[in-house]
C-alpha cells in the first residue's frame, strides 16, 4: 500500500478524531443509557411541519425546480431575509447582507477560522468548551489559551476569541452580563473578533429568553461595527441532518466568508434551506416552546437524581438552558479511565478532558439530558453513581 | 468601519470571485439568452421521484427520524452502499470504506486539495480546465501548471494532478486511452495522486457508456493501491440543489478525508442523502437515459447553428457528452472585451480566460447547451455571430 500519509499536508495531519466520536467504539453493556452524546431527540423533530413544507414545495413545478436548483452562494434569499427578521426579534439589527447561511455551525466555525487564524496566532477559548470548536483551532494550527491564562499574560496577536454566552457546552451555564462586556472589550483591545457561539439558544428553560453578546454589543454601536461575529443553526431547535445554521456579521466579513463558502462547497443544500424557511415561523414559534417543556422536564429528572444519587464530594452545575450538566468527581478520579468501567456497567458520558485545550478536567464529565427520556434518565445517574462510588 | 480586511488570513486573500458568477452582474439585453451558466436544465430535474422517496420517508416515524438526525460523517450507510454499488457497475471494485459523501463535487475537490497541497507545491492541471478547482488551487497556496508546461520542465514537487477525462467542462471532449494511461503513470512517477473529476460521466451522449481513469487504473492493481481518486456528483443527473456528490479513494484516504469532512462540517445533509440513496436506482436506470436525449437534441442543434452562422475562422469541440462546446475565434478577438457588447445583443457566454490558470485562451469561449431549449440555442448562436462578426 502507498504510504499516502507522508504526503499529507499539514493541516491535514493536524486533524484528529473527534473524543466524542470515538465514545461510540467502545465496549458496553447491551442495554446501555447513553449520556454522552448531545444530540437533539429525534422524536421531536418538526416532522410534520416539514412534511408540509416539502411536499407543498415539491408539488408546484416551479416552486420545485428553485429548491432543487444551484443558488445564491449565501444562502436561499428568502432564508436570509427569515433569519435576518429572527434576529432583529432577538435585538440584532442587521440586514441580508450580514447574514451567511452554512452547513450548520460547524462549518461556520470552520470558515471563520480560515478567515481569521493562520497558523502560530493565539485563540482564546473558555474552558471547558466546544471540543468541534478546539478541533478546527487547531487544524489550523493556532495556540489555544482559555481566557485566565491569557490574562495572567495578556499578549497582542489574538487571531479570535471563541465563547458561547448561553447555555454553553459542556457546563449547561451562562455567561454574567460583566463576563459578556469584558469578552466584548477584550475583542476591541485585541483589534479581534470574538466568535459568539449561540447554538442552545432556544433552548431556554426557566421562562428568560436569551440574549446574545451581539445584541449586547449592538447597544454601543451598529452591526457594521461591531466585534462580535454571531453562529446559531437549526440543528437543536429543528434538526440536525438538515445541516443548516448562519453567521451574523459585518458585511465585509459576509462577503469574504462566502467566498470560502463558494471555495469550498458553492453553497448550503437549497431543499433544506427552503424546507427550514418555510417551516421557520412554526419552529420558533410553536416547536421551540414544546422543545423547552420536554427539555425542562428531563434537565428537572436528572439534577433530582444527582441529588439523591450523590454526595458532597461531587458538585455540579445548575443549567438554565441548552442540553449538558458538568459534573466535577473528586481530583483523584480519572474520568476517562472511568469510563470504559461505566460503558460495561451500562452507562456512558464525555469525560472532560475533552472539552479542555490542554488536558485539564480530568475528573469532569458531561452529561446530556437530551436523547434520553427520563426513566432512563434516573437510572441512568444511579448506575453512574454506583460506578463512581466504586472508584472512590 | 474596522478595516477587517488586513486581518484575514493568507489563505482568505488568496480566494477570488468566480469569473462565471461575475457575470450574472454584467447589464444585458432585457430578452437575453445565457449560454454562459452551466446549471443543469431544472425543468428536468426528477420532482416525481425525489417527491415519492420524500414523503415515504417522512411518513414513518422512525424512518423520518433517523433522515433527520446526525448520520456518520463519512455519509449515510445506504447511500454509501448504493454508490459502491454504482462503481462496481462502473468497473470499479471498491466496498463503502472507499466511499465518502460530500457536499457536491466541489467540496470533494476542495477537501483533497487541503489533503495533498500546501503553498507553493505544485498542482497539474489541463488546461483549459473547471474554474472551480484551479480557484481552490489557488486559494491554497498552490503554484498550478498545465500538463504541457510540466512536459517542458518536469518538477518533482507535484503534490497533486487534476483531470477530467468524460466530456470535459470547459471543452466537452475527451481524453484518448493513451492520455489517460500518460496521467495515470505520472501519478506514480510523482508518488502523488491523480484527482479524476469526473461530473458529467451520466451525460455521454452518443451511445458509449464514459469509462473513468479509476476503471482503468485498476486493471492493472487494486484499489487500495491505485493513484486515482475519483470525484463525481448527482447535480447533473439529478439536482444541483440536494449537494450530494463523493469521492472513491484507497481507505486511508478516504479515512482521513472524513477527518477533514468532520472538521468542516460534521457530514452532507442526512435528508438529501436519504432522498439521493431512494432514488438512485430510478435516476440511473430510467432518468439519465431521458436527460440523455433532451442534451443530445440540444447539442445536436448547437452544433448545426454554429455551422449555419460561424465560417472557417472559428472552430470549435465536437463533445460526445456534458453539457459544453468550445469555441476559438480568430487570435485579434479577446472574448472578455467582447462579452459586455454580447450581453448587450442578448447573449452571454463564459470567456476563455476564466478557464485558464494563467490568462491564456483570450481568444476562446465556452457555450453551454443544458438549461436552454433548442429555439433560443438557434437564436442565441446566432446572435454571437453577429457580434463576432461585428468584431473582426
Amino acid at each position: 500500500m502507498t504510504p499516502w500519509q507522508s504526503r499529507f499536508s499539514p493541516y491535514a495531519s493536524r486533524v484528529t478524531p473527534s473524543a466524542i466520536f470515538e465514545l461510540t467504539t467502545m465496549p458496553r453493556a447491551p442495554d446501555t443509557i447513553n449520556l454522552g452524546p448531545g444530540e437533539p431527540d429525534a422524536s421531536m423533530f418538526p416532522v410534520g411541519a416539514l412534511t408540509k413544507v416539502l411536499s407543498q414545495t415539491l408539488q408546484t413545478s416551479s416552486v420545485a425546480q428553485r429548491a432543487l436548483q444551484y443558488t445564491v452562494n449565501a444562502g436561499y434569499p428568502q432564508l436570509r431575509q427569515k433569519i435576518c427578521d429572527y434576529m432583529r426579534t432577538k435585538g440584532v439589527a442587521c440586514s441580508v447582507e450580514n447574514i451567511l447561511v452554512t452547513n450548520g455551525a460547524q462549518q461556520a466555525l470552520d470558515l471563520l477560522t480560515e478567515l481569521f487564524v493562520r497558523p502560530s496566532t493565539k485563540v482564546v477559548v473558555q474552558a471547558p468548551t466546544y471540543p468541534g470548536a478546539l478541533g478546527v483551532f487547531k487544524a489550523d494550527g493556532a495556540e489555544v489559551v482559555s481566557i485566565d491564562q491569557h490574562k495572567k499574560s495578556p499578549r497582542d496577536d489574538i487571531a479570535l476569541i471563541y465563547a458561547t454566552a448561553n447555555f454553553h457546552n459542556p457546563t449547561g451555564t451562562s455567561l454574567s452580563l460583566e463576563e459578556r462586556r469584558e469578552l466584548i472589550a477584550l475583542a476591541h483591545m485585541s483589534s479581534t473578533v470574538l466568535v459568539e457561539d449561540d447554538p442552545y439558544e432556544t433552548i431556554s428553560l426557566d421562562g428568560t429568553p436569551s440574549h446574545s453578546m451581539l445584541s449586547l454589543e449592538l447597544h454601543e454601536r451598529s452591526i457594521e461595527d461591531a466585534h462580535t461575529i454571531y453562529v446559531s443553526t437549526f440543528s437543536k431547535s429543528a434538526a440536525p441532518g438538515l445541516r443548516v445554521g448562519w453567521v451574523v456579521a459585518p458585511a465585509v466579513i459576509i462577503e469574504r466568508l462566502t467566498l470560502l463558502k463558494q471555495s469550498e462547497d458553492l453553497q448550503a443544500g437549497t431543499l433544506a434551506q427552503v424546507a427550514v424557511a418555510g417551516a421557520m415561523d412554526f419552529i420558533m414559534q410553536e416547536h421551540v416552546p414544546r422543545l423547552r417543556d420536554a427539555y425542562r422536564a428531563r434537565r428537572d429528572t436528572m439534577l433530582s437524581a444527582l441529588i439523591e444519587n450523590f454526595g458532597n464530594d461531587v458538585q455540579w452545575t445548575q443549567p438554565a438552558g441548552g442540553f449538558f450538566i458538568w459534573l466535577s468527581l473528586p481530583p483523584e478520579i480519572n474520568t476517562s479511565v472511568l469510563l470504559s468501567r461505566a460503558a460495561l456497567e451500562g452507562v456512558t458520558y464525555v469525560p472532560g478532558s475533552a472539552f479542555s485545550h490542554d488536558g485539564s478536567f480530568s475528573n469532569a464529565l458531561r452529561l446530556s439530558y437530551s436523547s434520553v427520556g427520563t426513566p432512563l434518565i434516573s437510572e441512568g445517574v444511579r448506575r453512574l453513581a454506583a460506578v463512581v462510588r466504586g472508584a472512590e
